[in-house]
């Protein structure tokens, strides 16, 4: 009982984050992407910066903007754009997690009641498409029609993987496959853009911006894995987020795919019965996660992220190195360290 | 009884429409802008070229890109870049239509059960995103970063519109400023700025640029005016059309924005009682007609319609004498003749 307690706690005790010691790194400039997104959320229209203040205000770590900001830093860009850039990019994650929020009515976004049930779904997809829009606005402001190419992609393949993942609901038929495309488009896209858009404003090689893409890729894919394993995991409820969110949902994620794939005979009743029939009662979370420890679903998940967390580590190859460089690593095993 | 029955047989009797001859103009234009649309919609997830197609293959008549299109051949462009625009504002008219679908619930669009009501609010939404998306990667294939800008403007105010018309549901307190900025925003913005980049595309003089920014604008707002008031006219029924769909969601447009205005001390608790509580029988909506009608509000919506119109065409004073001028002015009187 003498170990940390909270996941605040465990950071305490062993220093800071490494996001933290990232976000140090870089505070001058993300202070000015603040103010500037904060700047920009404004309109006319009350309920816009009211609503967009509640999720961006929520005490997100502003991981994907930060992204941006390092790779630029790291690239040697002197200029002032790659902070617009970074506005944009938080923007964009915003407005899909607002429309994440109206089609998912999930109750809890960063502990915080969702923008969906507090204003409805009408001012949340609304809200969304205007800070969607402010994210163009923003990228149009820095001239460069080669990051504007690669976030409006992003932005697409987003879309893409959040369809692609409706049939991930109550449809035991998942596959692994099917399940790492959405992952890769949803989540892994942004951060992928995020990076390379930031490398790509500071003007450095080809091998520097593929670097820095590979590595905000497969750091968004271990995070994504690392995400969809809390939800099965009693580490989740210390940092304040709920558990069980995407069982609830009858979502086919990693630890789900991989604990029906490898069921035993007698138990394919009870996964048929909470997946595609939804039908589930208080109890049946603790016997799925039971099923997931004892299969080794979990153990099989974390390792997969860990491996993708690896990859991104060494995509970093190309940068000489630095704080910065250091600091990005240490945030890929840190994605996979937080679960433990 | 030996007038004409129906849109189709009037437009038949009286000869070819100028949306037609428009786009007997621009038809080379317009079939590969039709293409464009076709090849970019497309997407390795099935169901978004189904939704989407939904909506795009209904029938509309692409007022906006032709807007676009028209504008660039007035300008003398010689280029390949305006159907790339075009498809773009095709796209980003489709997916604030899907938006819209999601959140007003609307059974009917253009005539067809909603896309919403089909799939459900959750692939609207994200489909939706996907189109504004690829309008994006089309515009910045354009290489301009001036027409970016402007759209990028125009769909933040489009969103800023849809948050403040949500004001205007069992709201009798709604003004005509609040319905008139509603409108310029909501609908009339996209009209502009499909005319303004197409314009500024082909490089002519600011005074042409803004001349046709002021077309598309004032064009926008009667055609939007005209639609409201359709809503509370028998003709609408011949165009395929519901009546009253703005009536039963209680939203306050111009025809009732007057009405309540003029209205008899009687008269106040009918529309208190189907506005403000929504509480409505079958028989309010005749009474509501006849209420709109006996106060003058129709007339009075169509007459400030046919002012809108006549400054859109005004504005074309800075075009020389063409086919492609003649037909745009004409669509400003259709645009009001329509109704009658």
């Amino acid at each position: 009982m003498g170990g940390p307690t909270t996941l605040q706690e465990h950071i305490h005790q062993a220093g800071v984050s490494p996001v933290e010691r990232l976000h140090a790194l870089i505070a001058a400039d993300m202070a000015t992407t603040d103010r500037l997104i904060h700047a920009r959320m404004t309109s006319g229209v009350a309920l816009i910066p009211d609503l967009a203040r509640h999720l961006i205000d929520s005490g997100g770590k502003r991981l994907r903007p930060m992204l941006t900001l390092a790779a630029a830093q790291a690239g040697g860009y002197t200029g002032g754009h790659h902070v617009r850039l970074a506005a944009a990019v938080e923007f964009i994650h915003t407005a899909t997690l607002l429309h994440d929020d109206v089609v998912d009515e999930s109750a809890l976004r960063r502990g915080k009641v969702s923008a969906n049930l507090m204003w409805g779904n009408k001012p949340s997809v609304l809200v969304g498409d205007f800070l969607f829009s402010r994210a163009f606005q923003l990228m149009v402001e820095t001239g460069n029609l080669a990051v504007l190419d690669i976030l409006a992609g992003a932005a697409a393949v987003i879309a893409e993987g959040e369809v692609m993942q409706l049939k991930s609901a109550n449809n035991l038929g998942v596959t692994e496959e099917h399940y790492l495309k959405v992952v890769s488009s949803k989540t892994a896209a942004l951060f992928a853009a995020a990076a390379e858009s930031g490398a790509l404003l500071s003007g450095r090689s080809d091998e520097f911006v593929c670097g820095l893409r590979a590595y905000g890729e497969n750091l968004g894919i271990a995070f994504q894995l690392v995400d969809d394993a809390l939800d099965y995991s009693g580490r989740q409820a210390l940092m304040g987020k709920t558990v069980g969110d995407d069982f609830r949902e009858a979502k086919m994620t990693l630890p789900l795919i991989l604990a029906h794939a490898r069921a035993a005979e007698g138990d394919l009743p009870f996964w048929k019965r909470v997946i595609e029939t939804g039908n589930q009662t208080e109890r049946d979370l603790d016997r799925a996660i039971t099923l997931i420890e004892q299969t080794g679903a979990m153990q099989e998940t974390m390792a997969r992220a860990r491996a993708y967390a690896d990859v991104a580590k060494a995509a970093l190859k190309v940068m000489p190195d630095s704080d910065i460089k250091r600091a990005l690593a240490d945030i890929a095993d840190f994605c996979v360290e937080r679960a433990y």
